[in-house]
């Protein structure tokens, strides 16, 4: 169904919008907010479990003088093909959120589960029970799940089966 | 500092893992998870809202007798160049979490900022705020958020501007 051309972006016909140009997105990077001053190690620990590259980092301009590191207002991480944004909380009026998110759910795909698994442990994250086969959802066949010490799921798994339609 | 290979793929040295092939992931994908039966609902939001287009679609094999509509086990959207994956919260073993998943921050990258939020808006989205000029975060200069019906945080705004390290 999908057009190659939709893999770089996606328009919208924006009828409803101030402008009659369409509007085109060009990707979803997930912003976990942590506690401040863990943003710092929260990068850390997103590179150590999962290999993310720091692309770019911006620190808050105020330091605190309790903080011996500023504290992060945005860091941008590449992760395969995606980016995900991490930051501290600070209840500076560009903050994207008032508290802290946890709780989000990735999926991410790999064609070792176990390996990817082993090192997200490894680096402190919490496995979540047994690899299981599971059907359905973000990618097929076996799957492992571990959560993050930020308090996000990530669920590791193979991208090999499409999900096709499945009827009820 | 990214080399080009690594658009496509991270790789991870898995000293501590079970093999010792180094883990590589092909994306991250936020994954959604709605009180049932919106998920349904959810999907049709975000394909109105920011031109989400449907890859696949899994339901849940048990539809119960109350529910017209099969609940949905996962729905695989495609956003840019990132998928999303929106499910809703069942009791099945398999599911990715126990509860809703809400709260969450995005970053969507768009050229046109202004009719982006108004398409959003106009499905159903809420506006936080006017758009404002931001230094920092996932994307530069203009920016502007609505919050999701389900609870999550949709930051739009233009790439242009590099996320460069700036000293505190």
């Amino acid at each position: 169904m999908a057009e190659e051309a939709q893999t770089t972006g996606v328009v919208v016909a924006a009828e409803n919008g101030s402008k009659s140009s369409p509007v085109v997105f060009a990707a979803v990077k997930p912003w976990l907010v942590v506690e401040a001053p863990k943003a710092n190690d929260a990068v850390q620990f997103y590179k150590t479990a999962f290999g993310a590259e720091e692309v770019s980092r911006v620190n808050h301009p105020k330091r605190k003088a309790e903080h011996d590191l500023p504290l992060v207002l945005s860091a941008e991480l590449k992760l395969g093909s995606s980016s995900i944004v991490v930051s501290d909380l600070t209840d500076d009026s560009s903050a994207p959120v008032k508290s802290v998110v946890s709780g989000s759910v990735f999926c991410l795909e790999t064609e070792d589960v176990e390996a990817a698994v082993a090192k997200a442990v490894a680096a402190g994250a919490v496995s979540d029970g047994e690899l299981t086969e599971v059907e359905g959802g973000c990618c097929g066949g076996r799957v492992g799940r571990v959560k993050d010490p930020y308090g996000n799921v990530w669920q590791i798994c193979a991208p090999a089966k499409k999900c096709d339609d499945v009827a009820a």
